[in-house]
Order: structure tokens, then C-alpha cells, then sequence
């Protein structure tokens, strides 16, 4: 709060500022920006900042002031009209006026959220002066109408649509159809008609003393900090509202008094490539909204772009040689003082450039790796700061192929980028019909209303998965991110016919068959073949890894179980296997008759004689990966999901399952009837089922361990870590370890072999966090299952939650999906009990985590701050996980805004 | 340990002991009480007890024992041959040999899990003896071989298949059928063929040498402290392995040596009726195990006793007036030693009385409660002791009506005794049969596979409920006992076959409208109608209760909707209503006809329609409901389940709503695809529903407030507590909060009338309990909603577990349900944190639970621990946390042993 002699207002301009860039908190970022470009001599207007105690004195006092205020902005208009040569309200004696434009600017950037007046100054006599110094009467009066239209609608509350009523009448009582065609005169007569509307509305006058203007704006901005949309965005992206917002007075400039006038906006490097050269674009006589409005088409910078891009419009570096050589200057300036690339916006005032921001400049996942490699390359940056300057979550995109950017695209839908990647093939609705077609040596694109583990099969031969229903987090999403394959989910606008075996969307009917292209990474779905490009992982990607990899402290494992996944993974730079799903390794068609004939038998013994056979597939699975990852850890969970997972439900289905085992249907409907579940997440599946049928994991350690045996004698390293899902007491772990302990010294008596392992847990639910303690006497590791852990800690099914969680963060229940980026707070805090409740136990516990949160930068954060071992994370992932790892080790505690 | 120097042996007999009752921890109950006896001067067998910490000694040193103990236990053989004129192995000169009974005993009674050892001390020699002494060869060499046969297998690990196989050729040979037709001959000829299979099956010749004996059957005793059984019957009642048990070295005296020799059992008050009559039963010639198999008809003990039994045989009053007299005054002073009703072992042998062993006895809920109660008066016990002696649980019995105990009963299935009572009437198999037949005034047993919230509208019509599937915690039984109905659940031998409408087991087949009874109490399916008794809830009862009011702290609330429950509730004491579950009042027929509409309507304006169809009916069940309550608090729970539980399943009921509600099957049924849900425990319920559709949660609170709002005009006292159920997230309870101020305040304006309510919400999700110190910034209280909690935190579904928990019992995974008593070590440590964490934040917070927890009596413990302020529990359960929540003010740590 501001107290009695601090200073309220902060002063900037003619080479001298009071403030500083690294005052954001106060003069918020526009503010400090503007203060630091003046403070380096830069040519920037003039003007003040307002600071945020300001706001935070205004909010509380219930709109008051503190009492110097107004002393401090007069003595500032003071100046401002002395350093600008012009008058506020008055002309001076050489006809100048001076005008404001009075913004909001906060400590974070809220877009959009929060007023802003510009051509604050104008009256019935300063806008005829401008005229004169303009020379163009039309660009003043429709100045001063658009000043009345802002100032109406933010000070004075006047909704936009009473003055775009008058400005309609006296279009249609005038034959015109668009705004260009009326002349200066029709905008004299316009602005007292606008004037009149303001004062009616409102039932005040319109201001004509520009002080009045000015206190009006500035209490407007300030109000606009408890608008609503701004309180809803601030809960959104969690600032606090006691941060308040800054306002910033400043001396307008026009880049629109004619030919000698222009304005731009310019990158320090190419924002898409990253490549090292100046970049812009400009318009000569325009104003900076219309280079954003893409009205008229800028015009290329410099010489060289020009060429690059085959433009025949002449560059600034042509044009205006001296504002563009002052211009290069500044860049190098600021490049060099703020060590990193800026985005810049100018203004040439009738041949006077004017800098009117400067800020970290926005770029491509591409260009961001390359500056940041670039810049300590050229000895502008350290290694650790190359290392904070790459956004984890945006070099995903770097990671797997993408739609070649110049090809055409006919979009026929848009879903959920919920697995990126590009991919073509022929499109199925079933997970039959696709193993079918890529039997026929077709690649083929999966598309479904949504998927259930019955479609695993499918999803494994496909190019890429489509879904029209669920969310970021559905099964699809989920299971795609995990394969690492292109899913496109959520795509509500398309409907897809199982029977018919078609799909439409936007008038087109696709039928089987038909090829379509997907983009992962967009969430775009695309008629027939679109070329991809594959990924570049080259120079500066392995540079900024090794980086990377010296910093961090997490290790990085993988969740993978197939061979093609382990093999990307430890490509990725996996330090291991975090996560072998076993149940996956069951769906291949013979492999999941045996699983069925399993679980149709009535008895221990029948089931003993299906797991047998499945007993060699499992072994030649685990020889591959242990291959694969030979020296390192491999995690294996034994079998986690319930067993009617592995049923069929479609009548054909059964049909034909029936057929294959040589079972009556009835048979195997009332088995699915009874093993139907009402929670099936949260009945008989993983450690239940070890404890009820201990056959299905007394053969599954055994498939690991005669692997494990045979490859030692071929001296491979294997490090296998058996890992028993959903305990949530002691005792179900005591048991089940006994038994994995007892059939392996049974497989190395047997084989004449040793093989060091260690047999731990997945810690999913609550309960088992809490009861970390008593379970890590036992225990050699944990691995945290945060999927689960999330739906139970939330009493929140992963696979329902998407019917209501866009209600819920619409309505700022919740800020981010705790399905993608873990609930530090609540679920995070029985991840630390139980991680600190083990390690008091058993200092030489191993803890890791495996959950979707593996691979997500802020989760990553989180579990290097609470000193987890490891993360592991899809094999996709891994390169973001080892970038996540050491920002997090560097304390990076934010997402960069780049 | 033992350290040297301790004593390792305590003696007692001869009208002295070195022991005492209360030293269990070291002498077990049994020696610790066979002390106390001889202590008070009564005739004990002489013997003595080797300790528990001898036990600990041995299980430690791998089967030594302390160097001292020999000398003991040397010297006190030497004192017992004195004390018993008798000898060890060699019959003293007047002809007497001294038999011992080797017994373990431990702290806790682990009935029939470990050895014993009678009549050691026999052999060759001894047995000559023991024929003359006795005059009776036959009972002297019969106690030889079965001597042997009990030795051979606890020592020597001779399994007793052996020895039965040598007297079963022996009978052949001799053709004979009956143990009994064997003559003393025969048991002589035995005796040497039976110390031949011990040692051909031991490898070792069978002792002679009685010192060896009695080593040998001491280290038995001891090594079965570590056997299998053991281990495993410590695990399910938690009996730490450190606890060890004692050895009782005792004299054996006969009941069987002629027709002066008898045995029995006695009770100093009827352990039935608990009427204050010395009660007992012996027999002449008999051996103590001849009364407990009930081979032979035991007589009545007192003239009395064979009065009121109309028995012909004489009593022991008056065949045996001296050792009669003898025992009357033993009783009296047990008792008042003991001061309870005591069950007491007693032999006279030849004439003279000994007694065996006393111990608190064990009585049903009837006697219980007249025995405390009568002692209270008699000056015996203090009124915190009556309160103490009286097992909660058991009084549970006197609550409901039972069946008449001399009715005759054709029992046709046993289930679980889910909820107690007994009701008869017509047998019916869906819930509209239910509806149809009471409609015509008939009462109804429903029977059901399993139950579903659709079978709410059948089972609230009928008598009682029995199923074939399903658990104690199964929906049906939960719903029942919420009701108060009698329910048999899990009958498994019992078949429906709902399409014939038949029910059959034990080859009875009864179809719809055929009269059966259920006994809730016991799990009994009966034919025909069986005559109940009502319960008497006179006297003794509510004088109990009232002392329990004084001590408690808790309040005891109830869960009910109905006003029938209310008032149940209201009468059983209750101090206001916990939980009314909204949702129940929507299942009537009308009703739930505008809820299903409300559930097909496809906009917020057609939902609105339909609930202000509802409003009405929620409003006059408020009415009636605060009626019954008057001043009393009364919380309501905003609607909880998945919308879904409201639409039919079955194609003839989806037939039915879609002609009621005049709208196509295929659109329910489309609305029943899209509300599915994979896991509906974790979905779109509770306050998700009132985020999402807020216009439901508008109308309940506007019936809440309506009702209110009325009866505060007619100077009714009304304290609604809303609930808002599910809550994980403060946002979620702030957004509700608001809604229902804002009705709040609107209806009371309206009505000008003012109501004070507060507004909390259930925790029962551990995000919930974790966030409990937010949360509580708001609310102001807290319900823990145990049954959910538990889900959530086991990761656990109560309507699946019944496949899998009752083997997690069997392997001894857990020891209880937890959704029958909470675990309180982590469960009850979310609820603990909760709580603190929401007192910290707000010490006005008030705290109830209302799980199913909430009436179960050691849960109740835990709670009054953990300092909340009530627990809500079911009408006919109220009066049993009464007192249950006054044992736990006093202390009562474990159940009693009654």
C-alpha cells in the first residue's frame, strides 16, 4: 500500500526514467519495459506509470486516491507537454497538440482482460489543430469519433452499439456501404451526433477538459483490475489479485500522418526458424492495428527478406534508410541488454522513429531451440540459461513427424490435440477390421465413438487414433500418448456410423477404406494423403540434451513394454524401464485366447493349463526387452486390470470367441455377468487378483525370471524390478512378495543362475500413501501411480470426469486437468507423506513415478522438489521429461512465457 | 525376558498362590485365575504355572529354556506328590499316583488353537495303580491309551489315524461296533499296540519315565504357540506374538471314579434369562467333556432349577448335599470376588469337591443388561460399571422383533444375518409385485438376486428383503438396516428364478404369494408363518440408556428421510437428524416420474419445469420431517447419486416410463447410453450435479426454506443444516454456498420470516480431508461420510468387494470389514486430519460422521477419540451408539469378552 511520501508515479522518456526492467512488481511489465528502453537512451514518448500500489490503495479505499496523486500527475502532464513541445487540451503556439494513450499493465501479461484509452486529449479545439498538423482533416475527426466510441464505451459505460447505430443511419441515409467511404465532412457531422449519443446514454456530457478525460480513463483502468472477466482469468491462471495492475500515461504517436510515417512490428531472429537475421514487417502511413488486422499486406523489413520472401514491395532498409538504421542499432541494443530475442513494436512519425515496446519475443518450438543453443554459442548466455530458455512442453512438437507445412489441407473436423504427430491411412471403425486391412499390408487410421481396452489390439496395427467422444485424458488419449502414435480425440463435429462403417463430417462422407490424414499435434483431421515431415533431431536438439543431462538430478525411466517402444525410449535417452504393463502383452489375438481360456476356467487347475501357455510368449516379450535394455532397469507390473477387461461384449464377438475355445455363448455371457462390475477401478483387478488367483503371478515372475536366468548366462546385464500394483495394506504385500521371491530362488536354483532383482509397489491409493511406512519394511521401491492416486484421491473416474470437468474449468472450479498436471497441493501431499514415510523407514528405498504426470514439465518440478529418484513417462516423452528435469533442477518455477 | 534371578514358576494349591488375577500378562488368564482361586482358599488341583516370558525365552533361543527352570519345576513336582499324597511315576505306598493336565493359557482366550495334554504320568506301572485305587480297570487303561494317542500326536507327531486304525482292526477282529463294548481286557491288550505305533510312526520308543513325559509336553505346548493355526488366528484378532503363553502343570482330578465322582458346569445367575438363580448342570461318573458333547442328558444342579425344567433327575442339591453346600458357597464368593457373573468347572471326586476353573460368563443381550442393571442395585457394581458390562452390539437383539424361541421352524436357506428382526409374508420377486400385492393389503417378503436403487420403491413396501447375492454390506443389506427391515442377504443355496417367480432350496420350491418368514438376526429362511415376540424395551433397558446419557460426550444423531424413521428415531433417543438422504424421497411413483422427466429434459428451462413439479412433494416431506424434529437439527443432504440411478434398466420398464412420460423408447434409451458411466461411484454425482445443473440444487433448497419458513410462523423450532455432498475442492463448496444463501435469503424475505441455518459439507474424499483447512474457511460443519471415504481410500467399491473380501478374510489379508468398522489407522487418519486441520482453521466447526460407521460400536470408540462432536447412525441403531459412545467416555478399550 502506498505510504505518505513514497512515490506513486514513475517517470520515463527523453533518455531519463525513474524506473527500472527489474521493477516489474511495481510499473508492472509494459511499464518496466518502457522505463529500461528510455533508460538506455532509446527514442521512446514520453509518459508515466501509475503504479500498482496505486491499484492495490484504490481497491481497498473503494475508488480514493492517495492524496499526492494528483500533484505528481499534474507536475508529469507538466513536463510531458514541455519534453512533446505540444499542448494537452490547448494547441501551443506552433499549433501542437498532445495526445495520451492511457493502458493497463500488470506484473503478468492478462491479454485482452483489462481497458485502454486511446487519443485521450481530444476536444472540439485540439482536434482542428491536429487536422493542421496532420494536414489530413479525415484521419483527425475520425480520431476524435473513435476516441468518443472508447472513451463512451470503457469511462461512461455507453455500449458500443448506440454509436454504431448513428454511424449505420448515416451510412444508409447516405448511400454508403463501408466506413472508407466517408469523407472528413461526414465525420465533422458524425462527431457531435456521437457526442450527443455519449451525453444521452450516460446522462453526463462527454468531458472536454482533458484532465477530466485523463482522471476518468485512469479510474477506469484501474476499476477494470475487479471486472469480472479479469477476477475469472486471474483464478484461472492463479495471479493474485493483490498484485493490482499499473497504468501507463504515455505521449501518443501516429504512424499514420502520412507517407513519411509508418509503423512495424520486428523480431531481433526469425521467430519461426530461430535463424540469426533481423525480422519484420511494416506499412507505410498506418497505424499499429492495422499490421496486426492483416488488412493491407506489410511490407518485408529488410533487403534480405525481401529476397527470402520474392516480395515485390519495397523493405523499410530501402524506404526510410535512416529510421531503419537507428531501428538495427536499437535491435542490437536490446537484444544484447535483455540476452534474448525481442519482439518490437516502432512508429515513424513524419521520419522520426518512436520505440513503443519491447518484450521477450514469442517463437516456434524450432527457433527457440536454436536461439537458445545459438546465444551461448555466441557467448550471450550460459549453458544453464540455454537450458531455461527452451519450453519442455514445446519441443514435443519437435519429436514426431508433422504435416509439411506447405502442403494443402482439405479439414474435414477438429478434435482434441490429444497425441501429436502426423499420420495417413485408410480408415476403419473397428478394431477388427483394422488388423484385417493391416493384414492386407494397408496402414490404417482407427476411428471410433471412443475406445476401450477391447480396441488395444487395433490401436497397436494403427497409423493413428480419431475419437469423437472424451477428452485429453480418455482411454484413446491416454493409451495413443503411451504407444506414441497420432490421436486426434473429442471431435465432436464428426459422427461416425459403426454399421454403415462411415464417417461424416462437414458435408463429406468417408466410407472404410477411404484415406484420411490426421495431425496430432493440431487435433486436425484431413481428407485423403497429406505429405509429413519427419522430425530433425539433430545438432542443436542432442546439444541442448547433454545439457540437460549435466544438470538434472530425477532420472528418467520410460513406460514401455514392446519391444519398438523400449527401443524409441532408450533412443530418447531412457535410463530404464519405469513401467512394464504386462497386460498389454496379453492382446494379441493368440495370446488373448489363452488369457479367455483362463478366465473361463472353473478351477485352479484348468487355470494353471491356459496360463502355461501363455507362459512361453510372456518369457520371449521379456528376453526382448531385457535385450533392449540391457544394463539398465526394468520395472515389470504384474497383472493390474480386472479380468473381464479381457472378455468380449459385442454378440459377434462372443460368437466367434465361443467358436475359438470351443465354449457355448451362455457360457461365456454368464461369466461376463459375473464378473460385471459397478466400479470396475476400484474392484477385483491388480494385487486382489494376485492374492485370489496367485497362479496368474506365480506365472507371470516365472516368465520373467527364466528370461532374466537365460540372458545372464549369455552375460546381459538384466535388472529386473518386479512391481505389484494396487496394494493398500502390508499384508497383500507380504504375500505376494513371498511368492515372487519363492518362484524366483525356484527359476535360479533351477537354472544354476543369479540375478539380482528387487520386488516392489505401486503406491495409487491413499491409504497405501499413508501406510507408506509399514509397507516400505517390506518394500525395496515404490513407484507412485498417480493416475490412480488422482481418481481416488478426487473420487474422480479418469474416463467419466470428461462429462463435466469443461463445465468445471469454464466455471474456475478447477485451473488445470489434475489428469495432466498433478494437484500439487492435496494429491502432491500424499505423494510426499509417502515418500517420506517410506524413506523413514527404509533409507534405501528407490522412488519413482509412473504415472501420465511422468511427463509433465510442472509434475516433473513437483517430484524433483520433494526429491523423488525418477519419473518415467511414455517413450515420446523422454526428451521432455530430461529437459523438465533440469529446469526443475535449475529452479525454474514457472512455465517461460515464450 | 526371563533375566536370572526371576521367577519362572508360580505355584498355586493348598489354599495359597504366589500368582493373582490381574497378573495375566505373566501367568495367562486361566493360571492367573486358578491362583486367585486358591488365594481365596477354594479347592483347586494343585499346580503350577511355567510364565509367559518362559514362553518368549524359548521362542527366541530356538527351543532352550532358562537354565532354572528345571530346578523349579523339579521342586514343585516334589511339593504337588505331597500336597496330593500321591506319586510322580511310582504309586505312593498307600497305592495313590499323581496324573497331571499340561495346558497352555495364554493373556488372550485362542480357544482349541494350540495343545493340550491330559492324564500324564501313566505307564505301565501307574496304570496298575490308578485300576486299584479307582476299582475300575476299565477307566484306568481306557485313560491309559487315550493318554498315548493325545501324547503321540502333540509330542511325538504321530498323526491319530494311526492309532484308530489298530482299534478299528481290533473291532473287526472282534465285531465289535462301539467303543463301548470294549471290556478292560480289550483296552489291555490295546495299550501295548498302541505304544508299538508310536514308536514305529516316532522312530522313538514312547516314555515311560513321567519326568520325560511332562518335558516333552511342556515343549509342545510352547513350540504351539508358533504353529500355523496359532499365527494365523493372532493375526485376525490381533494378538501380538511378543504376548507368549503360560503352561498350567496341574493336578488331574477324576469325575468319573465312581458313582461319588461327578462333574459339571455352573453360572451364579441364569446366563439366558440372567434371573439371579444359581444355574448349572452336571453329571454322575462323568468326565468334564462328557457334559459339553451331550451324549448323555445333564441333570439340573438345584431343586429349583429342576422344578422350573419339569426334569425327572435328580439335582445335586439333593444326591450330593455336602459338596452342594460346599459349591453354593463358592459361587457367592466368586461373584462377589469377581463381581460378574461367573461360569465355573467344578469335579467331585470321590466325594470331595474341586474346582477347575472361573471365568467371567458369557450371557445373551437379555441377560446382559438385567445382570448389570440388578447388580447396580444390588450395590454390587457402580453405574459406570453397568455401562461398561453391556456389549452394544448384542443389545441390537432387543431392538427388533424376534421369533417366538418355541416356535417350531421348517428352515429352507441361510443367508447372512444382514439386518435383524423377523417378519413374515407373502414371497414376491420385483419390486412392482411388491407394490401390487401390498396394494391389495397383503404383506410381502421381497426376494431379489441382488437389489439395485431401483428396488427402493419394493423393499420400502415390504416386511423384510432377502437376496442371493451380496454381502453384509451389500445394497441390500445397507438399505435395509437403514430402514430398520429385517434382511437375509447372500443366501447362496437359495435359487430365484425370477422369470417362474419361484424360490427353491433343500428341494422346496415356493412360488409368488406363498408365506415365508426371515430372521434377520440369524440368517434363517423359514416356511410358512413363524409367531414373533416384540421387543421389550421396559425397565432395565431404559435405565441403562440413562445412565449412558450421563457419561457420554458424543451426540447421537440418525440417517433417516421417512417420517416413520424420524420418529423411530426420535423415540430411540436420537438428538436430531445427521443425514437425510434427499435422493430416497424421490422413489415413490409420482415422483420419481418428474425426476425422470427432469432427467430427459434437454434444456435448463424443460428441468425447471419438471422440478417445480417436484418442489410440492420435497416441501411436505420437509414439513413433516422438521414436525418430528421440533428443535431439533436436522441435515439434508443435497441430491448425491448419478442421475442415472433414477432411469429404469429392464426393456419392460423402459417400455413403461416412455408411455408415462409420452416419449419414444429409443429417446431413454439413448439418454441411459449417454449418462453410462464406466465408474459412476467416481462420476458426474454429488456436487458435481449441483455445479453443472444448479436448478436442482435451487428447487431443494427452496422446498428446505419453504418448509422452514412455514413452520417458524406457526412458532415450530426448526435448525436445517444443509449438506452439500461430494465436495473435493473449495471452489466447488463456495460456488454452492452462494446458491443457497441466495435461495435462503430469497424465500425468507419472501416469507418474512427468519430462519438460522448453516451450511456444510460431507468430507468423504481424501482431497477433501487433506483440504479440510480451506474448506472450513467456509463451511460450518462437517460430516465425514465414512462409507465413501473408505472407498476412495482402499481404492475399494463396497458393491464389488463381496468377490474377493471374504478370501482377503480367509487369508487373513484383513481382519474386519472395513466398511463395517473404520480402519482406523489410515481411514480414521484422514478423518482425523480432516478434523484438525478444519478446527484450526474455524474452532466454531461443528463435526458428526454419518457412514454406516457411525453405528457400529468400535468405530464409535475411535470417534469419541478423535473428538468429534456426534455420529449418525441408523434409527434402530441409535440407542446401541448410545451406548457405545458412553463406554467410550469411560475408557472401554476393546470389546467385551460377554
Amino acid at each position: 500500500m502506498a505510504k505518505s511520501g513514497e512515490k506513486l508515479v514513475y517517470a520515463f522518456g527523453g533518455g531519463e526514467a525513474d524506473g527500472r526492467a527489474d521493477m516489474k512488481a511495481l510499473l508492472g511489465g509494459k511499464g518496466a519495459n518502457l522505463a529500461e528502453m528510455c533508460a538506455l537512451g532509446l527514442p521512446v514518448p514520453p509518459g508515466f506509470t501509475i503504479t500498482t500500489e496505486v491499484c492495490t490503495y484504490f481497491t481497498k479505499h473503494s475508488g480514493q486516491y492517495p492524496k499526492a496523486l494528483a500533484k505528481e500527475v499534474d507536475a508529469q502532464i507538466k513536463i510531458l507537454q514541455t519534453e512533446m513541445n505540444a499542448g494537452f487540451g490547448t494547441p501551443t503556439a506552433n499549433g501542437n497538440v498532445l495526445l495520451l494513450s492511457i493502458r493497463s499493465g500488470g506484473r503478468a501479461s492478462m491479454p485482452g482482460m483489462m481497458d485502454t484509452v486511446l487519443n485521450l486529449g481530444l476536444n472540439l479545439q485540439t482536434v482542428a489543430a491536429l487536422a493542421k498538423q496532420s494536414g489530413d482533416d479525415r484521419f483527425a475527426y475520425d480520431s476524435y469519433r473513435r476516441f468518443i466510441q472508447m472513451y463512451g464505451d470503457v469511462v461512461m459505460n455507453v455500449a458500443h452499439h448506440h454509436f454504431e447505430d448513428v454511424l449505420e443511419d448515416f451510412k444508409m441515409e447516405n448511400n454508403y456501404r463501408l466506413d472508407t467511404e466517408l469523407s472528413s465532412d461526414d465525420w465533422k457531422i458524425l462527431v457531435p451526433k456521437y457526442l450527443a449519443v455519449a451525453e444521452s446514454q450516460s446522462g453526463k456530457p462527454f468531458p472536454q477538459d482533458p484532465m477530466e478525460q485523463l482522471w476518468g480513463a485512469i479510474t477506469a483502468v484501474f476499476n477494470s483490475w475487479m471486472n469480472q472477466r479479469a477476477i475469472t482469468y486471474r483464478g484461472l491462471h492463479n495471479i493474485p489479485e493483490s498484485w493490482g495492475t499499473a497504468v501507463n500515461v504515455q505521449a501518443m504517436v501516429f504512424g499514420n500522418m502520412g507517407e513519411t510515417s509508418a509503423t512495424g512490428v520486428c523480431f531481433t531472429r526469425n521467430p519461426s526458424t530461430g535463424d540469426a537475421h533481423y525480422y519484420g514487417e511494416y506499412l507505410i502511413n498506418a497505424q499499429g492495428e492495422d499490421v496486426v488486422a492483416g488488412i493491407r499486406t506489410p511490407q518485408p523489413l529488410t533487403i534480405l527478406e525481401k529476397k527470402t520472401s520474392s516480395s515485390d514491395l519495397p523493405s523499410l532498409e530501402e524506404l526510410m534508410p535512416d529510421a531503419y538504421a537507428d531501428l538495427l542499432q536499437i535491435k542490437d541494443k536490446l537484444e544484447k541488454h535483455f540476452t534474448d530475442m525481442q519482439d518490437m513494436e516502432f512508429t515513424v512519425q513524419q521520419g522520426k522513429l518512436w520505440m513503443l515496446q519491447t518484450r521477450t519475443g514469442k517463437r516456434t518450438a524450432k527457433a527457440a531451440l536454436k536461439i537458445a543453443v545459438d546465444m551461448k554459442q555466441e557467448g550471450l548466455i550460459d549453458k544453464t540459461e540455454a537450458i531455461r530458455r527452451v519450453d519442455p512442453e514445446q519441443i514435443n512438437q519437435l519429436l514426431h513427424p508433422m504435416l509439411d507445412p506447405d502442403a494443402e489441407c482439405e479439414i474435414i473436423g477438429t478434435g482434441l490435440p490429444a497425441s501429436p504427430g502426423a499420420a495417413s491411412g485408410r480408415v476403419v471403425f473397428t478394431s477388427s477390421d483394422a488388423e484385417a486391412w493391416v493384414a492386407k499390408g494397408e496402414k490404417v487410421i482407427l476411428a471410433r465413438i471412443e475406445t476401450s481396452p477391447e480396441d488395444i489390439g487395433g490401436m497397436h496395427v494403427s497409423e493413428g487414433i480419431v475419437t469423437t467422444r472424451g477428452g485429453m485424458t480418455s482411454h484413446a488419449a491416454v493409451v495413443a500418448r503411451g504407444m506414441g502414435k497420432p490421436c486426434v480425440s473429442g471431435a465432436g463435429g464428426v459422427r461416425i456410423d459403426v454399421t454403415k462403417k462411415t464417417m461424416s463430417a462437414l458435408g463429406v462422407t468417408m466410407v472404410e477404406g477411404d484415406m484420411v490424414t490426421i495431425d496430432g499435434a493440431s487435433g486436425r483431421i484431413i481428407k485423403g494423403v497429406v505429405p509429413t515431415v519427419d522430425p530433425e533431431l539433430g545438432g542443436d536438439f542432442s546439444k541442448l540434451m547433454k545439457w540437460a543431462d549435466g544438470v538434472r538430478t530425477l532420472k528418467i525411466r520410460a513406460n514401455a513394454e514392446t519391444p519398438e517402444d523400449a527401443a524409441v525410449a532408450r533412443n530418447f535417452g531412457a535410463e530404464g524401464i519405469g513401467l512394464c504393463r504386462t497386460e498389454h502383452m496379453f492382446f494379441e489375438p493368440t495370446r488373448i485366447m489363452h488369457m479367455r481360456e483362463m478366465i473361463l476356467a472353473d478351477c485352479e487347475q484348468s487355470r494353471r493349463t491356459a496360463l502355461d501357455k501363455l507362459l512361453p510368449h510372456q518369457k520371449k516379450d521379456f528376453l526382448e526387452l531385457f535385450r533392449i535394455m540391457e544394463g539398465l532397469p526394468v520395472t515389470v507390473r504384474l497383472l493390474d486390470p480386472p479380468l473381464h477387461e479381457f472378455l468380449p461384449t459385442r454378440k459377434e464377438d462372443i460368437k466367434a470367441v465361443a467358436n475359438d475355445l470351443g465354449v457355448k455363448e451362455e457360457e461365456i455371457e454368464a461369466r461376463i455377468v459375473q464378473l460385471h462390475e459397478f466400479n470396475p477401478m476400484l474392484g477385483h483387478r491388480g494385487c486382489r487378483l494376485g492374492i485370489t488367483y496367485p497362479e496368474i503371478y506365480e506365472v507371470q515372475t516365472r516368465a520373467i525370471f527364466e528370461a532374466a536366468c537365460e540372458l545372464t548366462k549369455e552375460k546381459i546385464k538384466v535388472k529386473p524390478e518386479i512391481m505389484i500394483p494396487l496394494i493398500a495394506t502390508l499384508n497383500e504385500f507380504s504375500i505376494l512378495k513371498k511368492l515372487v521371491d519363492k518362484i524366483a530362488a525356484e527359476v535360479m536354483e533351477k537354472t544354476g543362475v543369479n540375478v539380482s532383482y528387487i520386488v516392489g509397489t505401486m503406491i495409487e491409493l491413499p491409504r497405501a500413501a499413508l501406510a507408506a511406512g509399514e509397507i516400505a519394511k517390506e518394500a525395496e521401491f515404490f513407484s507412485f501411480g498417480t493416475n490412480d492416486l488422482t481418481q481416488t484421491t478426487y473420487g474422480l473416474s479418469r474416463d467419466d470426469s470428461g462429462r463435466f470437468i469443461g463445465i468445471y474449468r469454464e466455471k474456475g472450479v478447477i485451473e488445470a486437468d489434475p489428469f495432466v498436471t498433478i494437484d500439487t497441493e492435496y494429491v502432491g501431499e500424499l505423494v510426499k507423506i509417502g515418500s517420506e514415510r517410506g524413506r523413514a523407514e527404509n533409507s534405501n528405498l528407490h522412488i519413482g513415478i509412473c504415472g501420465e504426470h511422468g511427463g509433465d514439465p510442472d509434475s516433473i518440478r513437483f517430484f524433483h522438489k520433494i526429491g523423488l529418484d525418477y519419473v518415467s513417462c511414455s517413450p515420446y516423452r523422454v526428451p521432455i521429461a530430461r529437459l523438465a528435469a533440469a529446469q526443475a533442477a535449475l529452479g525454474v518455477e514457472v512455465k517461460s512465457n515464450a
